[in-house]
């Protein structure tokens, strides 16, 4: 007998973030930053992330206003850049990853550093005033803060840094945290990865649930 | 001053795994299952995902062998088909997402479902053999398993079947393990999601770590 189950999406966003809602300490948050922690939540099947998210003051708002300008969004994997929902975007903004740019390889084995890392060299012409997301690769993370070490690097509006795993990923998040170079999100610890920072580039994207 | 981190993608890899290995409970996993489900715990930066992984017996050398004998991979979503890591891949597979067809918005309006349930019926013509990858709608998960139903449908080899959130994720996956059409992979409760899935195939693609 076929299963039968609820097939529209506009309600199956609408339950899942009511129960969120229902079940997650979500009292800290503003109402900028709410809808923001309430996707990643959804993204990663997890209340209780909640706990693990921060965001600076100002955060939200200027990442929001980067967006409606125009500003592009730069990513540190295909696995984030592929999972931004197009039509969310207000300014039909540009979603770029550099990761298969055919010089990087090269550039890595130059710079003693993974491709990741690499990638973000070819982000400068597009880093002024970008929406940065790094989802994936601590070592990216780790490679932005020195590139903004030099005040002459271009600045992007705010950082959603979500490096996940088990080597720099807390690291690199305490690090962006701790230096602030423009306003930031992370995830604290472990947890992090593609699915939660593309759910909260969606939810800066557009206040539609 | 310069952060100072590790940049060497091989030494991350191993001292994750490491890791991994010295602090979740892997001893239920035999020898073919346990890379998939260290690989699962390093994406999701999630010690303790393990307890939520189950694999049928038989699954994961069924897997593998789809893969070696050069079976595509079908995924429900670009998130999952653009983590795969091409080169461990051991036959140069096809890695097919069918969502962006032009023709999904009119199939899932005529079948009263979701664009990634539509998006499955573009699957049949390679459907026989393939190895199955579910990392976002349970809805999909579904829709498969009421293909499934009709013993006319080509049979996949394998099913990973990681949807994650908080409708239907739990619903769907406990159908897929109930039914077992064929071996299948699942993460239990509301946890998936595409990074956990992407981890799983590149597991299976490779032993290499």
């Amino acid at each position: 007998m076929p299963y039968t189950y609820e097939k529209d999406g506009a309600a199956i966003y609408a339950e899942s973030f009511a129960t969120i809602r229902a079940e997650a300490n979500l009292a800290r948050f503003d109402a900028d930053e709410e809808p923001i922690a309430v996707r990643m939540i959804h993204a990663a099947g997890m209340v209780g992330l909640e706990e693990h998210v921060h965001m600076s003051p100002g955060f939200a708002k200027a990442a929001r206003a980067a967006l409606e300008n125009g500003a592009p969004i730069l990513c540190d994997a295909y696995m984030v850049s592929e999972g931004v929902t197009r039509p969310r975007l207000p300014a039909d903004n540009a979603v770029i990853c550099t990761l298969r740019d055919p010089k990087v390889p090269e550039m890595a084995r130059e710079m003693g550093n993974t491709r990741s890392a690499a990638a973000l060299e070819l982000w400068r012409p597009h880093l002024e005033g970008a929406l940065v997301a790094i989802g994936n690769a601590p070592t990216a993370l780790f490679h932005l803060l020195n590139m903004l070490e030099d005040p002459d690097c271009p600045r992007p509006a705010a950082i959603i840094g979500c490096p996940v795993g088990f080597v720099g990923a807390r690291e690199s998040k305490d690090a962006l945290w701790t230096d602030q170079p423009v306003p930031s999100l992370i995830v604290e610890g472990r947890l992090g990865g593609s699915a939660i920072t593309v759910a909260a580039i969606n939810a800066i994207a557009s206040r539609k649930e």
